[in-house]
């Protein structure tokens, strides 16, 4: 059972709530977001169906909820969540925009010059890593605040929003300064801390999906962030591990309208992760599209053979060009379309936007 | 190294290239199918490279090839291939056929019913188990030859080509004789004296990727049929599994692009027996069709609930007929269409095809 | 529900008690081994719990099997299956037999050569391939009889009985006539038609494990053999596929005492082939004897460099020498003993097998 | 390149050095620990070979390493590293230490039963868990500081060193002060951040395999800890996940064999995690043991079906006590024995423990 407190609730109004509810011998799990605070009640199922929640002043609702996911799942909210990013983007909408760049951040020259290729082409999001999970510590591990600085730079110039990853509880509130979207990478789809973390703050999170976690603790992931009180999640399958070798990983897109049909959340897909390789990108965009994709995450440099991480699968502005051009079709056979944005009104606007920061 | 001899070659010009081969010390392996004979030349590449093989009589050509795959592969036949089945399908060219039916032929009138609903939505081949293998040795295990009848029966009248499993080296001349295209199901992907008795027939096979197969050992597999001399090989993705439960398997749809950019052979896809559940079959179906695949194999049966096997995955034919609503359009925008037969014509064609077979 | 005809029932006795089934809307599934016939009874288990099957007569009893495998399950029979080979060997008791040999037999002088060097080391069991399961169709495919033939004259000479392996039914009589236990390999674990034919022999059977079969599928592969009349059958972990890649497998030895716990048959473990390298052969063994194996199976080569196929998976007899020393304590520390052979009095014996086969 | 600085080496040498070798167009990547700084030094294979490393002032060796780890590998130092924990006990050497206790710390006096239990059995070292990495954001998370106190007290009173999960930087001071070994649990074997940390601090770290980390993956997140500094890193297998479901991961035990010729740092396994049932534990902890187990990492609980956590797969003390009795004779069987702790002495010897935690 999950019983969310009205927004004005007093301290009181839970003391005793909680008071009886665990007189009862059920157990409570209290999670104050900076919004809402939700009480999970966990213990023998007919024992908690005989508590009045809704009679307890404060309270706002109770919902039964079968799933061990309750919030962010379709039994919780039957109409899909629509994630504002920025001033001109919704994510989760009919448009599907492409969130593109560089893996890292590697100065800040070719950072402009791969923001202002995909500017020039309407891609309307940015992304590029500051702070590198990398598996090596003698890997590059990214330029840190100085890559979120040229990042910022080039929202203020382009009026493209930034998603940018978060490793560490110790640097939100680092990235959170200057990220329009923060990240939670593949490796710390479990890392609990940092989701309750991102889950206090009034940004939209991006969540990848665990490299070998399942479909339920993907969307136990999301709770973690949604329990805390930020709504604004944006779930990505990034290819899951398999035996295949061929491709890094493997794309699993029917987690794609699974996650549509058990959760109101969006859902992107980034292929470049999965495939680990340009030359099936197109072909798999397009599959993610038709799949059900409210966006699509994708790695692109100017010159990727140059690239300090992940060049195998980065795409040129050329090849993302080339890609556009077939996404469309694809985007409206399903009843949707690709979000572009028009250079000339996004620089005006990106001043707005850069105040804002 | 491959070699391929002349269609007209005689016994003593292979016996003499043989000779001459195995004296260098290298191995060969020859695969006589009907009509072409092919020799494998194994062993240390420079000294096949000293073998002057196109100058012996007898010999059609040689193909230094580095993958393990050598026939099958795009090196070794750059245009795609395009399996004609009955008169008036194929399969690998712009139109996509869809291949429907029971997961297994339970009996003439609900076949016949499942089989009069998809010809009526213009579907153009059938699909239908006479032998099929159960997970359990109490299961029901086909109806064997009467199914096979059936399914016979229904290309009489309607003119579908049928599709059917062959489990069984000694099944193989029954099978063949009522079948339009045999299928190997994932279980037999490396049943590899199968392999070698399809590959000595001269009709279409469906090669269903193991469920835990490589790309690498799907081709290998691949090149058996085709070594011994059937080329009409179509290959079909039908999920992989791994550690993920909500579907039945994990659907590798990236093996699409992948297989077309490394093999000429046309390549399907199954979502049913993927995904082992109805709902998520439109936005896969959808996806399949957008990654490319030259064909898309449903299961489908009129009342679900009932099927002796895998009712969760069948589809009822209005969910069919919404399904290439759907399709269309995505077809369309990948530059192809989706193959509907048209049921008066196809009647008159049926004659034709009845009177091969 | 499985019921199980007296071995001496009429043809009468069987029609009327499932006229008497069907009657009631269930259905039966009947499995006729050369000694036994069951009946498989499926349908709604409030209708099957009516139906008083013992008092039908030719009926021998009826178990009401929960698990989906039935004649294979500790349920039905709580002893240890212990599986006769030849005239000396046990598998299933105190005693751990190890089969050793070659991947493939090779020629007549290097089997000669291995199987001495086993038989000097007391080994008891000696393994080789005659029609081998290639992944390439240009690869080495065995010697076919002649191999069985080299082994059977070992066999003669030293009194080792034989475990080759059956790809085909088609080569079952053959096999059947040399070999002492029939080996299906991974690739075959569910190739349903030949399970059936070998459940029809009087020989014990190596069922290996498919490579990504779950135990639940393992064991009702077992099933179909037992089902059709065969109980010997000897279960054996061979590794699984994963992502792992320094292992060619994984070897999932918590499937040894996870067997032992469900059914009553024995379980050997192929740690060769598991890990493909020889380096790990040495503490998998011993780990696998600790968890409760009933024999191992493993490759060897005198010269493993120069072996036709998995060279890199085969030990020197000196290894093997070495490893018998090892595992010896373990067995002990486990209340078992490892089954050693006396080249003397084996040869007399042998004579014995040899009339037999 | 792994280049090793003198304990007193000068800012300044360290400053040429760095920029000797950037001058040359590699790039350096410097790992500062307590006690030693080591330099990574990437790029062009034969460029590197140019540097005269060794004749740099302040370099204390340079180590060309072709695996990705360096100084985790045999190849890097030879003998096997043994850490030491506490006052009394050594893992890595002959005798093998068992770490037993609860999953999470639920309260003072179930913990001080279990402690009293195993302590009584002679098991050296105590675990549980203060901070719990729990799947759902509705479990219980555990007592936090609370536990810590609860088993530091116990410490004082049975002398047993304890071993805890420190799941994020922040707490790393908090859980340092209480804890003797730090454990990294399998969700956080790439929070590389987290991994730097604990790589900064006095004290052993087990570190567990990632769910679905590879052999390579697990080897360097042991170097991120080992590169800045701490040198006693115990690896911990506990299961990967594959598509089998009976266990609750796949044990994968070859591993520690693997491990074991690729690293000198010691390698123990969890059977608890990775079997996720009680019933198999004793068989897979002999197995584990016959595999070269450095320790074994197992789950006790007074009264299992209590737990707040992973009771199905806690040890009563009775289990405990029998699984003791049957490691023994599998331990002296490789040439190792269970190292055991004697009540009264241990007493006297955890004042000294006590003192200095």
């Amino acid at each position: 059972m999950i019983v969310v407190m009205k927004p004005d609730h007093t301290q009181e109004e839970l003391r005793d709530l909680l008071a009886r509810i665990e007189k009862m011998g059920l157990r409570t799990h209290v999670s104050k977001g900076e919004r809402r605070t939700i009480i999970g009640v966990i213990g023998d199922r007919a024992l908690i169906q005989e508590v009045p929640f809704t009679s307890f002043s404060g309270v706002e609702a109770a919902h039964p909820i079968l799933q061990p996911y309750k919030l962010v799942s379709r039994e919780f909210k039957e109409e899909d969540t629509v994630v504002r990013i920025g001033d001109h983007v919704e994510l989760g909408g009919k448009a599907i925009p492409i969130i593109a760049g560089p893996c890292a951040v590697e100065g800040r020259e070719v950072l402009d010059e791969i923001a202002d290729a995909l500017h020039g082409l309407g891609v309307p999001m940015l992304r590029g890593g500051a702070f590198k999970p990398r598996t090596s510590p003698y890997s590059f591990q990214g330029l840190g605040e100085l890559a979120l600085k040229y990042m910022s730079d080039v929202r203020e110039r382009t009026g493209m929003p930034i998603v940018t990853e978060v490793m560490d509880p110790r640097d939100l509130l680092l990235v959170h300064k200057y990220a329009d979207v923060l990240q939670i990478g593949t490796r710390n789809m479990q890392n609990f801390r940092l989701l309750t973390e991102v889950g206090q703050v009034d940004k939209p999170v991006i969540l990848k999906r665990g490299m070998s976690a399942t479909i339920k603790e993907f969307l136990m992931s999301a709770e973690y962030i949604v329990s805390h009180g930020n709504e604004k999640v944006i779930l990505c399958e990034r290819g899951i591990r398999t035996f295949e070798s061929e491709t890094r990983n493997t794309l699993d897109l029917s987690a794609v309208p699974l996650l549509k049909k058990l959760t109101h959340l969006p859902v992107i897909v980034d292929p470049s992760h999965a495939l680990g390789r340009t030359d099936l990108i197109p072909a798999m965009s397009c599959a993610a599209v038709a799949a059900g994709a409210d966006g699509l995450m994708l790695e692109v440099h100017v010159r990727p053979q140059e690239a300090l991480s992940d060049g195998a699968q980065s795409l040129t502005p050329q090849a993302m060009a080339d890609l556009l051009q077939k996404l469309e079709p694809v985007a409206r056979a399903v009843g949707r379309s690709i979000l572009r944005t028009d250079g000339d009104s996004t620089r005006n606007r990106s001043k707005a936007v850069g105040e804002e920061a």
